[in-house]
């Protein structure tokens, strides 16, 4: 099997458009089948995990005897250990597979690697590829072991989405109307691709903010033809601000500085940096959110990463509670017993 | 401690000569001291590991306690995570040791690494070596650990052999006499050389077939001297695959083209690789085996890995049961109780 | 927060001054803070894990539910093997990160990875890092998450200092006055200077033998200066071993001569290894440590490494004992229940 570098609009044909309630859920592709009653589901499911985050002894025997792999075709440190942590507390097996990119000659042993990890009886992998869609076409070749997609290419990475979904919605209420900015390159960021889905979904209004090479308009005409009205792109971040109730800062990465798509970093920082200052001009309180690691300086300045209005550690424990939410709903039968 | 790339002969003097009844196996380092009586044990003993993976807990506390640590000089995937999952569905603890091959400049340092180990109360380790010997040189100087061969330079790899042995008792009948064809690279092929080894004292027929730059008729001469009658080198492969039961497909490695032993992948192709077309000189419902992973379109054709004669998943999932009953029989007191 | 190299009065400001007894300890940063109350509680729970390391199924349910992580930022082999050990050996979840160096451009980046760890509920994070003060400045910065200095450049190693405190005290008694000498490049040896640190505090008199380039006079007058009697500077080794009841040999870096400090290996052999002969100069019996790993044939010799005074064995499986001793020590309410 050769896995091209799919379209988005490829992608749509192969997911999976199983919900949680009803029918399990095998795989977690990507954001676009998530129903409202999915999401209450998962993010119930998510404030009891944080409760046992809470407790003395951090460890509950709910997957005893089943087997997650992680299998990383591009370094990470955070997710990577955000899902083997999450495994671990419920008494999963934790297996890593990574894998270096130069051993990346061809396609078809990613397959062959997830099919022989399938035969070794593993339930679940994590899985982390540098091809956008690899997840999805490997997904229709699996009998019985379960993918979730832990960031594919520029494309998705829906748990990254789901975590800052929650953490937004334990502060502010999407039924009175939201404005999220997002700033910085969201042309080849899944994970501001994979909130721009899910947060649509919700029904809030948003900013997309960054230097023209970063956001080609085209992206989003062809992406969301049916709701083009809640998204919107203003160059200028003094204005895209305005009334702002989040704002989501993006990890600048200093290849795009290379690759002539950026001036300078200076210039860059100078343009769009979050700083103490522009964030006044967005509503009070507003939230920051950064999915890390933070170019502090760049991106972001150091006083409104560490400020009261960052919800950087919050992301972070949130995550590692929607990936044990995930794990649990996706490994145990349907309707799960209450969690011990 | 050098240790050089012993020659096969050289290794005879090592071997462990204490079978899994009676006295406890404290190393499995290759096959020449396994009697028939060890594999009825060993393949009963797998067979209710078979079963302990078809549960939906799949997790047994046997091996609470014991401390597993796999030690790899040379990359692979597939045997240690083998290794990884059979110990933890036991419930062993499991440590991972990857070295990288520019690290090892002197073999005394592997000496030394299997001592530290042995000191930190591991109780078995799982070594992949490039040396030729290298496990048997070490079990010499270890007092307590044991010491499971994962592959050694071009010389054993006992459990995949095993393995194959298990997935064709499954199906065949050795008592009517087997032939087995071996294609490919069988010089350099320990999972060849291990397979001729066990299938020998099955009383099964071989039939070698490969280009002769890859398969020198002194090494079986030499290695063979009682039971020359049973292995056969034919180097046309339709001449080779006629009436054969069992067809075993060795993965051919890129280097030797490289190395001047091979013209090209394309003749090599035109010559052996095992087709559908070839797959119908064998008897009807003749076995594949491949030890993975796979050349698709070189030493094995797309249709004939994934069609109904292929054994590959099934030597993957037995595979993993055969090393939890190694596991098992190596590191708990004979005679064993039963399996929970 | 950039991480300089600190010098070593740097770090006396940064050290946690916190107990065992009555206070808990969070952090093991350097062992300057260490009172004889907190040895002997340290040392008889080391004795009390020694006993669980002996048992047929080595293992404590004790830390269920905690979560370390090992973090290097070196290549290290036993150091980790024997944390991940210690933890698993008692229950707790581990998770390894390991961080090539090529990677550290920017010191930001570590209290971020370990802040991050925090944030995903890790208990307690076991860190190596080649700059000297790095755990010292990150302890600063952290709200819940121990820390472990599992080596700081060439500033401190306080578990392997502590491994062989316990290996020598197992066969000699501080109270009689012992003349320990340790030999090779004190300069650059973390376990040199905490060894030097808690022996000083337990009454030893220490001689130091190596090259005039590897042992800096004016290091010691500055660290040392209301003890400075205890610590004696002998250039010639058989002067130094005179009467030596421990002889400690340092592991020779091969760095050391490529950076002009030292003529050639052949030379340093000939002055400076330990041998045999050489070792009948010292007490009879003396017992001869090293860290490990060893140069045979160059800081000492393969008679001494294996002979009868070698505690090479014993202070691996004490180091073992003592980092799980630790690991409970800090992350158990203190006073501690009775072990199981």
């Amino acid at each position: 099997m050769h896995i091209p570098n799919a379209t988005i609009n490829d992608l749509t044909a192969e997911k999976n458009s199983l919900a949680f309630e009803g029918n399990q859920r095998r795989h977690l592709l990507d954001l676009d089948d998530f129903s409202p009653e999915d999401l209450d589901l998962l993010f119930d499911t998510t404030h009891a995990m944080r409760e046992i985050l809470d407790r003395e002894i951090k460890k509950a025997p709910t997957l005893r005897g089943k087997s997650v792999v992680t299998v990383f075709y591009e370094p990470s440190t955070r997710t990577r250990v955000s899902f083997e942590q999450a495994a671990k507390i419920l008494s999963a097996d934790v297996i890593n597979l990574s894998v270096e990119a130069s051993s990346i000659t061809k396609g078809e042993s990613l397959l062959e690697t997830i099919q022989t990890l399938e035969a070794l009886k593993a339930d679940l992998v994590v899985l982390r590829h540098p091809h956008a869609g690899a997840p999805h076409l490997l997904a229709q070749h699996l009998q019985k072991v379960s993918i979730i997609n832990a960031g594919d290419g520029s494309h998705a990475h829906p748990t990254q989405a789901l975590s800052d979904l929650y953490t937004i919605r334990q502060r502010l209420d999407f039924s009175q109307g939201i404005k999220v900015v997002i700033i910085g390159d969201v042309a080849h960021s899944r994970v501001a691709k994979s909130n721009m889905q899910i947060l649509s979904m919700m029904g809030a209004r948003i900013t997309l903010c960054g230097p023209p090479t970063l956001i080609p308009l085209e992206l989003f005409q062809s992406k969301y033809p049916n709701q083009p009205n809640n998204v919107e792109i203003e160059t200028n971040l003094d204005q895209a601000l305005e009334k702002a109730d989040v704002v989501m800062v993006l990890r600048l990465q200093h290849e795009r500085q290379q690759s002539g798509l950026l001036p300078s970093l200076r210039e860059y920082a100078r343009l769009y940096q979050l700083n103490e200052e522009r964030l006044k001009l967005a509503k009070p309180n507003a939230l920051v959110l950064h999915p890390g690691p933070v170019n502090e300086g760049i991106e972001i300045s150091p006083e409104v990463t560490h400020g009261t209005q960052s919800m950087v550690q919050q992301q972070i424990t949130n995550g590692l509670a929607i990936r044990m939410a995930l794990l649990y709903l996706m490994l145990t039968p349907y309707p799960q017993a209450n969690l011990i």
